[in-house]
């Protein structure tokens, strides 16, 4: 790597102009030790926040401050500059952010106040809740890089038409959030911003694509922020942060105005990526959809499905639910297993039918999710990245390479296996004794705990969710305990590759199982195709049931 | 052309086959005079129905057949039976059919009536309503040829999802309808089966693809038939035969289970097909649009959309209409600009508002369509023909040539500029003085009226909102009268080729116009994609209009 390559004075001019967007009095006096692993404590102790901000940052979700903000609790301002402190924080401890514009955010919540009291109208539901979002969303006057130096110093001219709609509903947006390059990695780390790292543990990973934003929403730094997801990207960081995160399906939420590394057009013969909300509670990703849908996206993109929220789908009246515990390509480790286990005894107990899913199907989605990334040969991206004479991070420079775009008759070869494969799935969604659709289904996340950092193993669990274009969102269960670190992994023959690799994630020769404590265990939760209030619905019956345990627990 | 070319026997074949399936007692003792143009009246002169069967084959339609049967007033039986006789005859002087299974038929018939007897319910919306089918659906046990010598022979071992979900709702299927050769022409004349006729004059087209079910219909051999649209297939017939029919976005109404002589996966990477109905009552558009959304289809193609009939949008109170008068790219001759004109007027005097659009981008549509058209070069296609030696029919010979399957960078290429150019249409449902959201807009279905046999000229009007995935509609305005010859075509320079041969079309030196008289004028609407029931609403309106119009005229 010469000394003298274009990307790295970028990457230097582009941190210093990032650094210099927090105002000095924001900056922290001492930063936290190497050895301080969890630093979800240091906003409380910085000095930086007073009560009332820390109060207002640790105690609201986005649906309790634009309540609050409704009934003159509070003003959009205060709760602004509250969440701008504490993102600058979070990008001190975590690196999360990449692009920050928290002087407009407060003079823009100041003219929503104004507004308001003038009015006695809100903007819309989102009316002075501040929104972070993905560095890959354009947002007017601010690079759109993607932690990619050829990309840097070319302001946005139009806002991503997600921007505008959270704009018009009366969202403050304050700063964009830090990405693995290429957006195909499941560590946040690029040559231009550096790596984010998990706030609850430095040594685990904070996941990606949407890392810096799983890290800054743990950080309490923002609790409503928007994603995106080809593979995982939304519900990844969201388990690494003990979040709620939901990718609705490519047609739902506007993906439009961004900046993905790839041609345009592409999407349209490959895997499209979708949006969605990463959360503190679940009832913001609610918040999020709704009002998204309801302002009528498809009015403005044309590649979205007609469908206001209530026409979004719905669980019955005596639910339905099924359960997959394993996708066939990497046998969950014990405690992930263990985590699905007690919340599907949790649902039993609770009256709830739960079936077991026998989904032969599911295991050929990754591989053929792979196919779908593979397909232009990644050209456009390394066109982008020799421009500056970027090199890959060392995590992706021995699993990217420069290939050719396939033909057109294999494009619609792996397009008819899709066909073939989305429709022996369409199986799972009905019991086959007694022929009742499914409500929903739970399934992991991922097939091991949040692991350290570079080691997340496969996304075939989650991959495959957008090769069918399902609906599906991270749920919280419960934090990794002591006891979870004694559970024994069977001997059984590997499946494969990935399973193998996967085994190496308890194996305590080669990690010390000890990374896992005070990471969230977490279940996905997966509905039909563009039945996005269907998935929330039943994401909220089983976390409501998940939270009355826990308080029962919380109460002996 | 050699003479013992393996599809000529084939073709021999095949229509001795068709014609063994119409019991003899139902041939004509004599066919039409070759100077009969007008053949409708035949079915009622012919002696094979009896005045009961002439009755329920002309007096009602399949909503008003399904109460009918519902309400004991007639039985499945009787209705298919005279629907049945009346396709034979339809076969017998339009060639409007391809596969006959009558037999099966009226025995599925007598079985419904029995059930019903016994159960007191009917199986669905559609019990005991016989519904036509375009060739290319698969019926077990039947060919889907779609004309092409290579593919009889192999009788569809599962029927297409449309086929058991309107089997599952109570329809009766009795008969498989003609088509062109490749689907690809607006003439349905293929070497297997022979050309389709228009039973109103049978100089004029009966268009394509689903030109067999338009002659079917337009014969009242079938009062509800089901077709696909690509470019046009539903409202070219449905227009020739001055019929309604209704093209719905690709993503609502199950397609898969069909022959069209693509390679499998192929619609995912051009523009998907849609299916849908030519009926000859609105409402029936309606019922079958509604029947098959309220079954779900969804939960069984997995390419579909979800949608209840209730959620695919609706009308305002009070609606806002648009017209589009000119493509840009071919003129409407003066009989269809002067019914497009009498349209809106009617709706002005109505009290509705109907405003001007002004869509520049509505010209590019066309020229971007023809390049999807042609990604694979079409090369499944003459593989086929050619196993059979099976050459082009006359029309298709200087049109089609085999191509190269073009490159996936260019394929990108066309999409991006598929969104852009989707993007720029979108501004067109919105009223630029006020930003108020237009319910539908009417435009031409095409630029000339019924044109003589081979002579459509441009599916412009139609294949743009296949490319943008709209719902359109055909609507039958009132016939063509001896006043609209005289209606005169301005010198001004042609807009272009298209433009050109399509003056032709009204030129005394290359036509004779007397030939659209007995031809109706039609218009077409269209709503936002994925808004089938605001469609349906819009035409539903402007077609009550247009009755009580009618009505008022006949009064005079």
């Amino acid at each position: 790597m010469a000394t003298d390559a274009p990307w790295q004075a970028i990457a230097l001019r582009k941190q210093a102009q990032r650094q210099s967007r927090i105002p000095s009095a924001w900056l922290l006096k001492t930063p936290p030790l190497t050895s301080t692993l969890d630093v979800r404590f240091i906003p409380g102790t910085s000095g930086i926040l007073d009560s009332h901000e820390l109060f207002i940052t640790e105690n609201y979700d986005a649906t309790s401050l634009a309540d609050a903000i409704r009934s003159h609790q509070l003003t959009a301002e205060e709760v602004t500059i509250a969440f701008c402190k504490r993102a600058a924080i979070a990008q001190q401890v975590c690196n999360c952010l990449t692009e920050i514009f928290f002087d407009k955010a407060i003079e823009r919540a100041r003219l929503l106040d104004k507004e308001y009291e003038r009015t006695g109208k809100t903007l819309g539901p989102l009316h002075g809740v501040p929104v972070s979002l993905k560095d890959s969303f354009n947002v007017v006057g601010f690079d759109s890089s993607i932690g990619i130096a050829s990309l840097t110093g070319k302001p946005a001219k139009e806002n991503a038409l997600l921007v505008d709609i959270l704009l018009e509903q009366g969202a403050v947006l304050y700063c964009k959030t830090n990405i693995p390059q290429t957006l195909m990695a499941l560590d946040s780390d690029n040559n231009v911003f550096g790596r984010v790292l998990n706030p609850r543990n430095k040594l685990a990973t904070a996941g990606g694509s949407s890392g810096g934003e799983g890290a800054l929403v743990a950080m309490r730094g923002s609790v409503l922020g928007v994603g995106t997801d080809v593979g995982g990207s939304i519900r990844i960081p969201a388990m690494c942060g003990g979040l709620y995160g939901i990718k609705p399906s490519a047609e739902r939420i506007p993906y439009v105005g961004q900046e993905n590394g790839s041609r345009k057009g592409a999407s349209n013969i490959g895997l499209p990526a979708s949006a969605g909300p990463i959360a503190v509670s679940l009832r913001d990703c609610e918040l999020f959809l709704k009002t998204v849908s309801d302002a009528r996206p498809w009015e403005r993109d044309p590649s979205l499905a007609y469908g206001l929220w209530s026409e979004q789908g719905s669980i019955e009246r005596q639910p339905l639910l099924g359960v997959i515990r394993q996708d066939g390509v990497i046998t969950p480790l014990p405690p992930v297993s263990k985590a699905l286990d007690e919340t599907v005894k949790s649902l039993r107990n609770s009256g709830l039918e739960v079936i077991e899913i026998d989904a032969p199907a599911f295991k050929k989605c990754q591989s053929l999710a792979n196919k779908f990334f593979g397909i232009d040969g990644g050209n456009h991206m390394f066109d982008l990245l020799e421009a500056t004479k970027e090199p890959l991070t060392t995590w992706l420079s021995t699993r990217l390479r420069r290939g050719t775009p396939i033909s057109l008759d294999r494009l619609v070869d792996i397009h008819a296996q899709k066909v073939e494969l989305e429709t022996e799935m369409l199986k799972v969604w009905r019991d086959p004794r007694t022929g009742r659709q499914i409500d929903a289904f739970i399934c992991p996340v991922a097939p091991h705990p949040v692991p350290p950092i570079d080691r997340w193993n496969g996304v075939s669990y989650t991959s495959s969710f957008v090769l069918l274009d399902y609906p599906a969102g991270t749920l919280p269960v419960r934090d990794f305990s002591e006891e979870d670190l004694n559970c024994v992994l069977s001997n059984s023959k590997p499946l494969g590759s990935w399973d193998k690799i996967n085994r190496e994630l308890w194996d305590e020769k080669t990690v010390d199982r000890r990374i896992y404590l005070n990471t969230t265990l977490s279940v996905q939760v997966v509905a039909p195709k563009l039945q996005e209030r269907r998935l929330y619905q039943a994401m909220s019956l089983i976390d409501s049931i998940l939270q009355m345990k826990s308080i029962g627990r919380a109460k002996l």
